[in-house]
């Protein structure tokens, strides 16, 4: 049997996702043998470090250290917009294009009855309670196109429409740069019904 | 881009082996999104703990809390065999067979000229130094059957057998419960040369 502090140390990988005791065991001994007490201490100290400090933007309920976070907090942005998102990664998906100016708001989550994920499981009422000052136009639903992603959207959609504020879902079709003959038939559905003229 | 508490937290995690940018995203969205703070509390102290506490037992390098390690200090060990190994990981493979009760010494890997590695990358002098006071009546190699294990222990083999001291190397052959059809020619050429009268 390993020492207590290695078995320990191999718990504690072990409850990470996606990682089971063969690779847990695998970073205990990376860590005793090749990693120097420094490269451990900097990186104990991150992962206490954004535990404690990254918390949840009260605006848009994104990931950030500063409150609200620099998204909410920036003049440059367009307040009439919101981007609704599922996951702070989507937030940074769309951020890396450079394209949209608006703002953000992140459900964390998109709703799945079979997973017992209801409307009061994911950020909706915060995202409710930021269209009360009429400065919102437009909510962007940019929830992922499987079966909870569109759910989500068509729900929310019915939910702010009656209060006048528009509601758009990113477009679905066939990926830039791939092949129409590897797209399965649901996105070639989706591309044909969103045909435009040229 | 993430605040700098979190890209922290990725480039932390892209530090392990195996894990590159995106597992070491989603390890930190995990931590942040799916763990309590006592969790990571928990986890950031056991590195700690773990990096701090446990050295190499000055008898046998072997990873350890205690010194010397509750093997080599075991009143119940016969102290005149000595298997050598070339990782922690071996000891405890061998431990869990319940039927070897001498004592252990980790090399810490194996002679591999190719990989720049000599005979003073490991643990071989610290071997030597067990062997002075003249307890120590067997030494089996139990290295890795691959070329450096092999090497190592016929370099190691060379250099003890002068001191009246018995070498011996583990059987190759084919394991337990598989099947001789699937075993590789070497491994056959191993069972053919060891065979034994029954």
């Amino acid at each position: 049997m390993h020492p207590v502090p290695i078995q320990l140390l191999i718990e504690s990988f072990e409850q990470l996702p996606g990682i089971g005791h063969k690779t847990a065991e695998r970073l205990a001994f990376y860590l005793l043998n090749n990693m120097s007490v420094e490269d451990v201490e900097f990186m104990a100290n991150n992962m206490l470090d954004a535990k404690h400090n990254i918390t949840l933007c009260p605006v848009c309920q994104n990931l950030t250290d500063a409150t609200p976070c620099v998204i909410c907090s920036s003049p440059k942005r367009d307040r009439s917009v919101i981007c609704v998102v599922e996951t702070p990664k989507d937030v940074l998906a769309i951020e890396r294009t450079n394209e949209f100016d608006g703002l953000y708001h992140v459900l964390h989550g998109a709703l799945s009855p079979m997973d017992n994920i209801g409307p009061e499981d994911i950020k909706i009422k915060e995202l409710l309670e930021r269209l009360s000052d009429g400065e919102v136009k437009e909510i962007i639903m940019a929830t992922n196109p499987n079966v909870a992603g569109t759910a989500t959207a068509m729900y929310i959609a019915r939910l702010i429409s009656p209060m006048g504020v528009k509601v758009t879902r990113i477009a679905h079709g066939i990926p830039i740069g791939s092949d129409l003959e590897y797209a399965d038939e649901m996105t070639i559905v989706k591309a044909l019904e969103g045909r435009q003229v040229i």
